[in-house]
């Protein structure tokens, strides 16, 4: 299945870039759980485009309708639904879209996989604007996972070759993230608006990683094998558009350590359970263990460039020269930010609801 | 759910490592396909133990028996379902387990999770032994995908921090994988070994990465957003003890390229569209482009060490030392290859199952 | 899950009778099929409430809007979304209703399960209304089955003791059920009008049978246990509102018979296999034999009824008499020939889309 | 999927009828939930053949080995897995079974569906025998939910025109079921059984219809629409061989009742919110309403008669006269009857476990 995502939870994401409306539902929530709408749309506006100097120029409200499962400003246990109207569609001729694909998008892969059928405009259902929808979804989990006592932080990791702080995997110092542009290093975070604006200027682009710390976990959420907490999160993670790479922990730097130093003694601490280091992220069997979650997600520079790129025509069996005009983000990264937070919020608010284990004992 | 994967076919794993069995159930698979014993039996001995100097010393045979789905050498539509046998389970007593959890294993966090019912013995359901039925599925699914031609190669690309080369990602070396140790480069191979050795010798272990290429996939397979190709295949390959880290392509490095140098431009080559470069791993918008598939996974180092540890006393809620004894591989990344090669295996087949928009077009 | 259908397609319906819209979204269609508006509308039309005598004088458009999923009139394999908006919402005051539930309504489950936080405006997300969206998916699917040659059509079997002349099973009449009223026969139609007529001056209503005719169907569809024909049915069948009983050939009455009246004869008709009788429904073994498939859903008096009636004060905890104003259909049978026939278009559509089986002999 | 159940537990049903086993795997069972192995096996003897006059001769210990899930008498966490081995499986010839399908039985429409390559030796995946695992599942789930206070009664409603007493559906008589031949009126149950021996005679065969009650069931299980405990039940239900049809309640006799006869009124008992009635058999909307669950499922005669029947060659296209000989049970409805008990438990079972919404408020 495409656009469907959870266990317990049941998400399904719908929408065209151009289309009318981008929505989605979420099936499975408990009846009486409250939405703050503010908050919501606090969220949503980090996403949201034409913010500021570094992403595109468009305006788009990314104000949700709420067509479902609300009532008096609770879930009521009816599937949650919400759309998010287009503001300013414009249809014009775009034969020469499925014809020519642009590099590094989805263009010629749908085209063969729907055979001419597909949405092309402005990539249509694999356009990065199916994120807001998955926004509206994450942002509810978010505060419902907050009143569990769950907080899902994450900030720029690394924009091209400029690196942040990384987190503290012990006490994530997620009070020191930016608000405007989310780094630990203020000083990174001028770098890294440089190296976007470099990139903007050359009509190019550049991607960078999300880093993600998720505090307050209790231990024992998530399920043995596939249904590992690493497992569910990098489902829903590589759903994000431009998602090349997702590791937990130490992640790939683990590889080149020994067991030694990479295993997270454990110790006692004010009669908790604790570990002295956290090399695994949290994650133990594919189970937390009560430490912060920690992954990062790597995103492949925006392939919208304005720089000529060799391509070919469908049609002819040839290759051409493919210039792409129009607005785009030099770099998604900033945005991808709360993206990656609504997407951990989902995969584990859906854990919660399936937690029948912890469930019987309480 | 835990033990649980597929949309199209249902791959069901159960065993402990020192139960009377482990095993699997595999759903959903079309009758008519045929099954070469001796082909798989030959796969499940790349993945079973006891093999030579750099993994443990145990002698499992990973014999499966058939109990469903087959007849006359031939799948019959009805679930497929095998065993292995567990030749010698010892058990003893295994209190002592439950009480002081191996840092690194998921000791800990099934403890909290199951409340002390979980079995202790050899990790049980964690144990790497899991990874036995799941090599009888995979086994069969690498069949079945290549007489629709589809290979699926893996080779081990790091060990500790000795690299081998990498895989050329527009024409995957797969014939130069040496069969004893899987390796391209022999040389690199050597100082892997010399690693591994090292560890043992200092009751320490090492981590590494295995590549994987997938190479004869059509153009087309794979859906958007979260049923796309990486997400499917990250989903079962975190399913394999050990794994850290998931990347396809340029994986993370993609992260500090510019848009320009990351975007794979397109050409025509005898009548057929292919890409010049293959940062994005064949994959884009979650779909197949009919370039060859390449991800690697990252293996922590085995946290079974011999050195002494620290851990607490679950019951006295005290810190103490912990030494382990037994047999252990010091390191699991050679093993891990074949698994691997099998996770990618059921993931690529499951998507073939599915494949309704390319079986329509048929 | 609750409001989720589909093992191949994804459909999901939202929506509270009284909320701003109901809709559904409907994933994993395949692009390319043709969607005739017009024929959708007409088929929605059938459902719809206001059109005459015998149905709740409310007038309510049924007019879909579709979101995503469709482009120039063909499916471009985005999920596809669509709602119909409410025309008069009046919110009122609806305290009563969570205090004493109706008899026969969800009212006083919907209060236990979500312990006051359902929406109990005219039966919240329980309401009849919700059969709107299902025959939206539905009468998609009914398009595309007819482009497969599979044909749905359904009639009124009975009305409280009136029966209609049943479908001859192996050649059903389906070109004779009326289009106003749908029966086999108009004389039998006439009596159920006026025991319509006779419940509705008694403040009273009647419940009754639909029986359906599924032709066309190619052999071999449909799989072994939990994934068979009737099972798949069935649950989507008793996803309509006041079903209380499903049965498929001969059904109950088979019950009754000897092996040797029940078995249906082979024989071979025109160079096809062929049964002598039909009383397995045009199932065996949970799978379709290419005869007509037949089954009946039993639907339930309408609950609405405006004779006073016994209820409780769940928060004085005491016995008091409830009086029900308001519009209401005495019969919903007729309008829940065309959901009954949306119902089976989208469970034998999944089936298709899944039957992996037959696609690779193709 | 074919032979996989559930939402929360993952039920997988696996082997053919003279297949070396047949077993299932259970997975998503919490740990800790004891397993009382004699009661169990008590349970799936109730099943087995040979017990007695009325059924098959054969004789089957049905005595289940679990290979994982248990430890120390307890769930542990890891799925279940059981096996029963198949005493005496003998393979002979079986080309003819291919070509000339028996009446009423699946031999046709799986030679459709998988093109030969099914097992057609007794039946394969279709026999009757696949109820043996499916009663080692729903035994074990009927303990758990005995644990929580519902209990899980069946008996023989009808064989041929012979028909019971109805359970009295607001107080079940559930300890009036006879242990040999489960019936509530012991005259009804001697003409029963002579309507069996008269089949017989004639190598013929009957079918009945089986009655259970739920009882203990808290109010508010189950979900809306799809979810809901019907849907689910008779998903199940259906797949259990030879279930033609299905019912809740008053069930199909509730079409020909008036509202102001099937609504149930409410009123307070012992402070306990009670239906004066309980034509819906204690489903509304979906959701358990705290009364006695009633349903009955009709099972049509066995297909299997010494008679001769008319089939056809399939390899020449033409009829021919096909006779049958072996061991068959004239009438499988009373060893139906747990198998009833056993489906009903696992439905029930899996909606327990999903209660996230109960289990919130707890």
């Amino acid at each position: 299945m495409s656009s469907t995502y959870g266990e317990n939870l049941k998400l399904s994401i719908f929408g065209q870039s151009h289309g009318p409306a981008v929505g989605m539902t979420l099936d499975g929530i408990p009846a009486g759980l409250p939405v703050d709408f503010a908050e919501l749309q606090a969220f949503l506006s980090r996403r949201a485009p034409g913010q500021n100097a570094w992403s595109t120029p468009r305006k788009e409200a990314d104000a949700p309708e709420f067509l479902s499962g609300l009532l008096d400003g609770f879930t009521c246990g009816a599937p949650i639904a919400a759309v998010i109207r287009s503001s300013n569609t414009r249809s014009g001729d775009y034969a020469d879209l499925t014809d020519c694909p642009r590099p590094g998008h989805a263009d010629y892969t749908a085209q063969v996989k729907y055979g001419g059928f597909q949405d092309p405009r402005g990539g249509g259902h694999f356009s990065g604007r199916l994120t807001a929808p998955l926004c509206i979804a994450g942002g509810l989990c978010k505060q419902w996972l907050r009143a569990e006592g769950v907080e899902i932080h994450a900030h720029i990791y690394a924009i091209a070759a400029v690196k942040d702080l990384p987190f503290d995997d012990l006490h994530p110092q997620t009070e020191d993230i930016g608000t405007d542009f989310p780094v630990l290093d203020p000083a990174a975070g001028e770098k890294m608006r440089a190296a976007i604006a470099a990139a903007r200027e050359q009509g190019d682009s550049v991607g960078g990683i999300v880093e993600c710390a998720v505090t307050g976990l209790p231990a024992g959420l998530g399920e043995p094998m596939f249904g590992g907490m690493e497992g569910r999160l990098a489902q829903i993670l590589y759903g994000i558009p431009a998602v090349k790479g997702v590791e937990f922990g130490a992640g790939f730097a683990a590889a080149a350590m020994l067991g030694s130093e990479n295993n997270d003694d454990f110790t006692m601490a004010d009669g908790q359970v604790r570990t002295c280091t956290n090399h695994c992220g949290g994650i133990l069997g594919g189970i937390s263990n009560g430490m912060p979650l920690i992954f990062r997600a790597a995103f492949k520079p925006t392939p919208s460039i304005s720089r000529p790129q060799l391509s070919v025509s469908l049609s002819r069996g040839e290759s051409r020269v493919l210039e792409v005009h129009g607005r785009h983000d030099p770099c998604i990264v900033p945005r991808a930010v709360p993206v990656a937070e609504a997407a951990a919020a989902i995969a584990i608010f859906d854990l919660f609801l399936g937690n029948t284990q912890t469930n019987r004992r309480k």
